[in-house]
């Protein structure tokens, strides 16, 4: 857990590159105002941001922390250029700051680096193979005949099943746990507290008890996926659960047994995907959605947050509602219960003048 | 963490044992089509199934999968039975392929075996008492005075708190956390990243400030009940938290303080369920759905996916919605929401004239 | 993992404290009925309780419960005391029985306390620095230039970042993981699975990639927040997340990137807040509600459980629904709508009766 040596491998953190206002404009362009020898080593908001800080002023309302901030730097959109900067304070007036900021992004923070090696609190399980430049960290358990890619990082405590492969340069933050049946791709990133790999919820009611189904299916998670914190993906009862190439997935996601998700997917936090449901490439589902068992959702399709999927949705369709149905007629829906409440009683009114009417 | 000897523990995982075509044969029934010596030690879909594994077609949508399949043996639906499979490839015509596949896997699927024993690294609390032939991984840490039963496998870094009770064979996925207060069954199975005893959200506000209601009650896991990944359940108040023999709790629920579950009741994926409500025998509560505080619902009752319970539902009733109503109604109520857009107009034009013919 | 010694730091746990009823009665008041010398050391629920503990009876429901419990002490309420009480059983006639036995509770159950020090088998980063009186669990991982504060407790197996701060008497149960980028206040606790400062969900569509956006904001979680079970909450893009002091949030909620949290806030279980939105001081959020991005909810408001807030929500207001709205609006629409099924067949008769007699 000491700081990396040269022989690292790279991870998220905080570096310790120091950026000249010349060097910034030099790499986004800009105007500068004040001093070009002015330094900053990191980025923040305006209102906690010091001497050393580089910071952005994008938006009329952040002007009065704009006129008290202690930023070194700050970037400044050209209709917010005026004299209420405070002195001292060097600026580069530039379009769309925020972007702008992006870009410095990774000139200034150098990926921290994670020691190469294994911890010696590590425990490596029997026939485990171990590839180039790995990074085990203190309390990780590797099962037996597991294998971890070249240049992975394996986070504090993180917990992996017998015969699971990882990826090269796949990164699990701490705390994560892979049961057996796990796949990784390469460039994986897992973060703390994921559970990958864990037996399905199936039961079928015998003799008077929930007895389980055996789950033997696979966990794969393919190329370039990222998935939050604590977010649980149960592995396929005889098929196998599948996450796409490049899907990203959000915290606390739900994904049960046999889910097949395809590629460049979105899928937003608290989302519930039951069982044996596909989504294919480039859906985006919004958070706290819900997808019922065996539904499919169509390629590049997107789900309305807090939506309930009972049935499949078309290609490139939006659908959100309780039922989700297409999103056009959720909202028409939505205003029309809107108006209900009030056309409520002149309604009751009508019915009974039509029934008095019909009356003998 | 190496593979289990003799004298192991059962824990769910991969085995070794291998299945000819007529042994299976001779164990589900069916006709041969092919190879009897024919050889397996495995199940796998169609798709990723190779010469030792044994797969099965039950829907005519996967038979170009059946077509190009490795499989070594494949279960197949008698009216699927045709020309289509790939050479090489031993069959089992069979009615209820899926079924008959369910039946070999406890035969194919020896249960894996953890280690008996404490690992050097785990952490064992004064007074803690520990049964015959338990597995205790590593970096697990037990608390004093706590007490586990007889064959119990708890994984590696599971935390268990100070004068808790594990009941024989109950078995703890990695990462699993028990606080103090938390009395466990026998068979229960707790899966990755499950917390359970942890304080309830209680406070009375006082002085500026929300002050915490201490927690004292127990939170009690009854027989054979089952826990899926990353689901808290709290510790009573005073009176206790309890989860009835038999009931299986799917991944990512909250349970909160004081709630009583009864037995053999089923909670799927991500259902919160708030202070003190009370789950009969055998009800089953859809994914996502909420249950209030302080309501029951009945024995037996269902409640849909998604829906918010905010009083009492009777016993062997279907409900569901927002707010949760018999399912009749529900539906009822969502046929003629959608049909409301469209009679908006004509009911406004109505209530219009309404007004104006009583005009003077 | 023993016992504490008479150094110890105060956590939550079982205490061995023995009170008699007349020292009861001494401290809550109420009129003694039995023996004034009988002993309690815990408190229990009616039906669970032994001759050593303390139990109440607040309603008529419980009545037969009381009639057979074992308790050794039973706080009752005046209006239910009458001869159905055990023989044997010290009983204490007070109005509230439930609010004398909060009262009692601070008494009985001491705090447990926490071994200072720092267990063996921590791994301590390079320039960490522990203020004095801390307690450092089994398998705990401080990373580089991490500040622990007096008297802080880390439960076995929490993993801290590089560079994080925790405030004195901050107490993280077991498992709790920051990344770095976190800053906790004082008096912060956080329970078992809580995730801190993970990166927050934004990408960029490019070259047919979802591409990370990097993450260098901070979480800041200030003085006297309490953060329920497996709860995850981001670190900000490069403003911060900021969760304001005595703010309390419950189990399972997820926080995105750059949200802001006002002070004394409730968050029940398995609320999400999208990224950038605002809640402001004492609001209080029902579980399994939906904040969407960029949203503000003003001081003191309140949002029912389940509802979606998808625009503002002024200072002082209740809203509730799918999409939310003022929770009057909200009840009087779900009224209307649950008269709508059945004026359904009139209203579509009335709008025929007047196409045809518009017709020419």
């Amino acid at each position: 857990m000491t700081a990396a040596g040269r022989t690292g491998v790279a991870v998220g953190g905080e570096g310790e590159v120091v950026l000249t206002a010349a060097s910034i404009v030099a790499l986004v362009g800009g105007k500068l105002v004040g001093n070009a020898a002015a330094e900053v080593d990191a980025v923040a908001p305006l209102d906690r941001a010091g001497p050393r800080d580089l910071s952005f002023l994008a938006a009329q309302r952040y002007a009065p922390q704009f006129a008290e901030t202690r930023a070194g730097i700050v970037l400044v959109s050209p209709e917010l250029e005026s004299g209420t900067g405070p002195t001292g304070c060097t600026c580069i007036i530039i379009e769309k700051p925020h972007e702008a900021l992006l870009r410095v992004l990774p000139a200034l923070y150098r990926q921290a680096v994670a020691p190469v090696g294994v911890h010696r609190s590590a425990v490596i399980g029997r026939g485990a193979r171990l590839g180039s430049g790995v990074s085990i960290g203190p309390g990780v358990v590797l099962g037996d005949g597991s294998a971890i890619g070249d240049g992975a990082v394996l986070g504090a405590n993180c917990v992996v099943g017998n015969g699971v492969e990882i990826g090269a340069r796949s990164h699990l933050h701490p705390h994560v746990v892979l049961y057996a049946g796990t796949r990784l791709g390469e460039r994986v990133i897992l973060h703390s507290g994921v559970v990958i790999g864990s037996d399905g919820f199936g039961y079928v009611y015998r003799e008077n008890q929930h007895r389980r189904i055996p789950h033997v299916g696979w966990c794969i998670i393919e190329n370039d996926v990222e998935i939050g914190a604590n977010t649980a993906i149960d592995r396929g009862s005889i098929s196998d659960t599948v996450i796409g190439a490049g899907t990203k997935i959000d915290n606390m996601v739900h994904i049960a047994h046999n889910v097949r998700i395809g590629r460049l997917c979105l899928i937003i936090a608290q989302v519930g995907i039951a069982g044996s449901a596909t989504i294919e490439d480039g859906a985006v589902v919004g958070g706290q959605a819900g997808v019922g068992g065996h539904t499919t959702i169509g390629p590049g399709a997107r789900i309305g947050g807090q939506s309930a999927v009972f049935g499949d949705v078309p290609a490139g369709e939006t659908w959100s509602g309780y039922p989700a149905r297409p999103h056009r007629d959720s909202l028409r829906t939505q205003a029309a219960l809107s108006k209900l409440a009030k056309l409520l009683r002149p309604i009751e009114r009508l019915v009974r003048d039509m029934d008095k009417n019909s009356e003998p």
